[in-house]
């Protein structure tokens, strides 16, 4: 076990060795270690060395300029300078606070940006100013589109953060797949197979092959196949690709760039990196904040309070990784041997301490 | 076999009849037959007879003073004084676009409207000004969240529009459950069982009864169930929900006022009526809006051209619909039987006349 502290201190001093300015290097650990103190291990510490990687193979900039490159009073394109996902996405969602504070709204679109964490981290940032968050990213193609052999878009995720007065804020994080990748790499190291409709073999057919996204198949939208919806997790998809990638002037569709995970690398990387999109809205350019503010407890109150399924509760999107962070911020964070052997030779190259 | 122009003027003539001013009858109707044009006939002129009933039961206001009751530049509020939806979400996004114009963005939450038609159109309106265009609505609860017995969310749709240059645009329109309620409508009609993944019984329980919905069932969100991200759905209809509902002010959850259709209609409404949530972006507000344009041309090549399954075509969002729209904007609509009768019985009522 690992506590967070101790896990956001290590990831510091790695991103200050590979050159990260001291602030930007504490930003980036607070990013990357929100992931595991939520339990979305996939996108936590696991992914330290990944960054690592990028750093290697010359994609990343360890002092970037970033910068708006055009701007409306509510709008702004913002050039990540090929940064760290972990530091422009947060900055980007300043610009966004900040344009909300002046005219209502902010939307900003990032390109030259590479991955940026778990979504959530960055749209609940809107929540300590009263606004409401939104974040989304494209990413490497890894879903099929519906009917598509071809592997055409990223798990392009969607966040949504919104503030309640009493109880804990919504907080919505998901792909706009059936699953994340992380779950077939769960499989695929205990040897398991998948539940069918999580991905299609090369031949576009439904399968339980938890390889299949790695021998020509692809994963599948949300809703997983067309008769159940997916032309509505794919056309979901594409909402999050063409906000991030096309408005901004980055990568989208089958050329984003890969994240620097093993067996995903690209040796080159062409266009303006990642896309992501992130926005805010002032509560009170709706209405008075505290009339919302009442009016989301009673929302919360409602759909937690519904009759359940036997032995099941009905949860409020944000409230699993709110629990979750709960027991991970006392009793600490557990890391599987590959993560710790991964942080062990990271600590060994850049002569930093680790405890195995 | 009927000719738009004909159903639109059908159309018109009964909203005067129930006291509409002439260029709101004549919207509303351009709006409704949008529906039956692209193909969408559940929100077509099927549900004419359902907007009279909703006048005949005192919750519809034929003249309405739709305005906006709180603003910034970017964002405001609209009450739609309890006119056709039809009516009241053309004009909030012409509020939205206005805003967009001057801010590059624009924002409205509507409150006390009903059922605006399909999303797709009111999104559609922003690509006549080089926008892009976003809508959602809540609607009354037919949907059980992940785990839930009881019925929270409406089917509670999202559009996107996005123009593109010499490509058509994309148009993206979709509800956030599995599939509408409309196609259980056509199962009940032909006494046929559905899919399991589409409804749950009144145990919670994953059904082929096309009327469990009708006997304390609830209508599943797109992923159907946990392993397949049921809760990618229930976040997504939540937050059209939260946009919609609770940023105007209007009703929400479990408490959104159901449409006039048999079966559904309850005899009391409280709170301020339906929500919508309507943006509009100017592209040049990030980008040239002719780079802009041509890398969604880009885009769509990308993902027309793409290795599709045996005998199926990889389509890009809106396709189907302006597909369907060619056709039926020289070969006429088809319209059912009871839609007919229907028809009938309203231009009997209001002296109009009407070709079965």
């Amino acid at each position: 076990m690992y506590q967070a502290s101790y896990l956001k201190h290590f990831t510091e001093e790695v991103f200050l060795a590979i050159g990260c300015r001291p602030e930007e290097a504490k930003l980036a650990s607070e990013v990357l270690i929100s992931a595991d103190l939520r339990g979305v291990d996939s996108h936590g510490i696991a992914r330290l060395a990944g960054y690592v990687r990028l750093y290697d193979n010359g994609r990343l900039n360890p002092t970037p300029d970033i910068k708006i490159v055009h701007e409306t009073p509510s709008t702004a394109v913002v050039d990540g300078d090929r940064g760290l996902g972990l530091v422009v996405a947060p900055k980007a969602m300043e610009i966004a606070m900040e344009k909300a504070e002046k005219v209502g709204s902010g939307w900003v679109s990032v390109r030259n940006s590479n991955h940026f964490g778990i979504a959530g981290y960055h749209a609940m940032l809107a929540l300590q100013k009263e606004m409401i968050g939104m974040t989304m990213t494209n990413a490497a193609p890894l879903v099929a589109p519906t009917f598509s052999l071809d592997k055409l878009l990223g798990t392009n995720p969607i966040a949504v953060a919104v503030p309640a007065l009493h109880e804990p804020p919504f907080v919505a994080d998901f792909a706009s797949t059936a699953v994340a990748y992380g779950k077939f790499e769960i499989l695929q190291r205990k040897g398991l197979p998948a539940p069918l409709g999580w991905a299609q073999d090369a031949e576009g057919q439904d399968t339980t092959d938890s390889n299949a996204v790695k021998s020509g198949g692809g994963l599948l939208p949300l809703g997983s196949d067309r008769e159940h919806g997916s032309h509505k997790g794919y056309g979901l998809g594409a909402i999050v690709d063409i906000f991030s990638g096309v408005l901004s002037g980055a990568n989208f569709g089958p050329w984003v760039p890969p994240f620097a995970t093993a067996g995903f690398m690209s040796a080159q990387e062409g266009g303006l990196g990642t896309g992501h999109f992130l926005g805010a809205m002032r509560i009170d350019g709706f209405r008075p904040a505290d009339d919302f503010k009442k009016d989301m407890d009673k929302w919360i109150g409602a759909f937690r309070g519904a009759r359940a399924v036997e032995g099941k509760r009905v949860l409020i999107p944000g409230d699993p990784e709110r629990e979750i962070e709960a027991v991970r911020s006392i009793e600490g964070i557990e890391l599987l041997e590959p993560v710790i052997l991964s942080l062990s030779e990271l600590a060994q190259r850049f002569n930093i301490s680790f405890d195995k």
